[in-house]
């Protein structure tokens, strides 16, 4: 998860979880069934309706495995032929890393696939959710992700980004707008087409004509915390002291010098602020927050997904920001705002209904029963897309 | 590996090296480094210059911890902190499949990257080659490669694909001819651009000037071989009983009926048989073999890489393949032809010897000190690149 490199604390939402799994063994609901982030050809990790997750590995000579899911360790039982069983309590509806421990080693469940988050490659589960449907692979036009390898000046080093372009775009000659959209603290580039199904999202709505097309371009936003003697404080955080100021300069410079130039030299892209859009989830969505407040000629509509908010003390600065602004949309899970009530420059809540007041055209989104994870920006982007490129 | 799924004993080019890494670790040379496919941030796995792979896991209360690789299982050494360390014998150049074993339990070193292939997402590791210059990520032009998803009427199911478009593509207005590129038993569509550094080799090759840029389709052939009550016998491959006859109409159809009119739909390909090649490795290159030599009018260049030859025989009931064909590249690593007498129609230097004399276009490659492993792979593919749409 991408907080922790943020310093950002977040009271688990899986406690009160444990003790019901430990204490009422019995309640489990024997419905599960493979997961579509099992290995093809696997038969475990499996989910079941309440949303546990049930794992299996055969580790005759172990002493102890368990199964590592929402920052609680679940027990795994042996049986006769050495072959662990367990389940972990309900999770939340979507996606969530996990890996299992083996006397003490932890190592990624060699049924899973793979997804890199939590600051490595390892093992991620789906858990089936009421509307996945939004985010369904289904029997419609597909628009293309490609990786595009290229050389950054400001970095002097080799980057690779992804691009979604639209269906439709390999065979007509159009221009479209372009959404550049980040990946949160301890992921990459690659989150938002594999675990986040960025490009299924588009490809659902512009079939059902919720969504102008457009095309989205997935680069790598990384940002290292500064080593800190004491955990950053809430107040300090409250404060503004954390981040520590200029820590999207790097990402913002690339993002600007290279990556935007790029993009308009070598794709049908309408190249200019009216069509050009930032959205990012987490750390992703507070380099949104710092780089489209710096930058209001640069981009016209704007999307922070657990990642902050804008103050109307954030504008002072940025004078022609409410002028050029023509989207501002703001996120969070529902059980991120039960968890918290300050940081991120103030409420977001707030925030955004003042800046409405203020002329803006501002939208806040609470994605149900969910935390600081996927599904909560599956949901986000899946309203953003419907908004963006539309004034 | 893919040999499994093809019931071909191929003897272990490791086997030798065992001794040695038990009777005398002193002679393990101490220039480990940190592998290309190790993950940003960790540590192990590395590989030293003899190419010995060595692993490292903390397992505190593990009773065994193995590195099981090229068929071999190498126990690592516990030290006072519980962390496990250890290496294998010296690997070939290139890239290799391997796993760790924890009391018993298969799984991916949670330091490594993963790959599809042995018929897992698992863990893979670079060895560094002499050549690797040919594959490496140079500042060069770079081609993109796209995800594509389609509905195959063939399968009645979505499916995916791999489409590399050279540099210049997204600029330009040419129509390029295309490369049908096949992944051996036991991969996936992901292989070539992900192990197999296909587009990297193309870019390369065309940066220098020794290659056309073409497009580069790869899709997944993969064939379920049928439950067989007793190994298939070398005589039985000798005498074409294996695999069955048919077993690649399945994919023939898809790519026939699907693939090709889907790409030539929406890339810029040039739609015909002299700008058609199909190629693949190990099972994709007898796919190769039996899908052109039935389809002469549909590829007029054909490359087959550890996956059999074409003998005169062949020929029999395609008598227009001699006069439609303009290209036959055969390859092999030079250990596969060491340890292996027979089978796959025949000596397949004998048999391109003879075609040649016959009046066709033939290449006859070996890649030297590899097996039947990716590093055969990709110089094959470099070879053939070369060879290719080039009459």
């Amino acid at each position: 998860m991408n907080y922790k490199s943020l310093g950002i604390i977040i009271t688990s939402v899986i406690t009160s979880g444990i003790c019901f799994a430990q204490t009422s063994p019995t309640a489990v609901v024997e419905d599960f069934k493979i997961s579509e982030t099992t290995q093809q050809g696997k038969q475990y990790p499996q989910v079941n309706s309440e949303g546990r997750v049930r794992v299996q590995l055969a580790a005759p000579e172990a002493l102890k495995v368990q199964l590592d899911i929402g920052a609680v360790k679940y027990d795994l039982i042996k049986d006769a032929k050495g072959v662990w069983t367990g389940e972990s309590a309900p999770q939340d509806e979507g996606f969530h890393y996990y890996q299992l421990n083996i006397d003490g080693a932890a190592v990624p469940d060699p049924g899973s696939m793979y997804y890199y988050g939590a600051s490595r490659w390892g093992s991620g589960i789906e858990v089936p959710a009421k509307d996945e449907e939004f985010y369904a692979l289904k029997n419609v036009q597909h628009g293309d992700v490609r990786e595009h390898i290229y050389f950054s000046k400001t970095n002097n080093a080799m980057r690779r980004c992804f691009i979604y372009t639209p269906p439709g775009y390999n065979k007509d000659t159009k221009r479209y707008p372009v959404l550049y959209l980040q990946h949160g603290g301890g992921e990459n580039e690659t989150g938002w087409s594999s675990q986040g199904h960025a490009n299924l999202i588009l490809d659902n709505l512009i079939a059902e004509g919720k969504a102008n097309p457009f095309i989205i371009v997935m680069d790598n936003g990384t940002w290292t915390p500064p080593t800190q003697s004491a955990p950053v404080s809430a107040a300090d955080r409250a404060k503004g002291n954390w981040p520590p100021k200029g820590w999207a300069d790097g990402f913002s410079k690339t993002l600007l010098d290279d990556i935007i130039p790029l993009i308009d030299a070598n794709y049908r892209t309408i190249a200019n602020q009216s069509n050009r859009a930032m959205a990012g989830l987490s750390m992703g969505g507070m380099q949104t927050r710092v780089i489209t407040l710096a930058n209001p000629s640069m981009f016209s509509q704007v999307g922070m997904f657990s990642g902050g908010s804008i103050s109307l003390d954030d504008l002072k600065d940025s004078v022609s920001f409410k002028e050029k602004n023509k989207l501002l949309f703001v996120s969070y899970g529902s059980r991120e705002l039960e968890n918290r009530k300050e940081g991120l420059g103030g409420d977001p809540k707030v925030n955004t209904e003042n800046l409405k007041k203020a002329g803006f055209n501002t939208h806040f989104y609470v994605s149900p029963q969910t935390a600081h994870e996927w599904q909560s920006w599956r949901r986000s982007l899946h309203e953003f897309a419907q908004l963006v490129f539309k004034n």
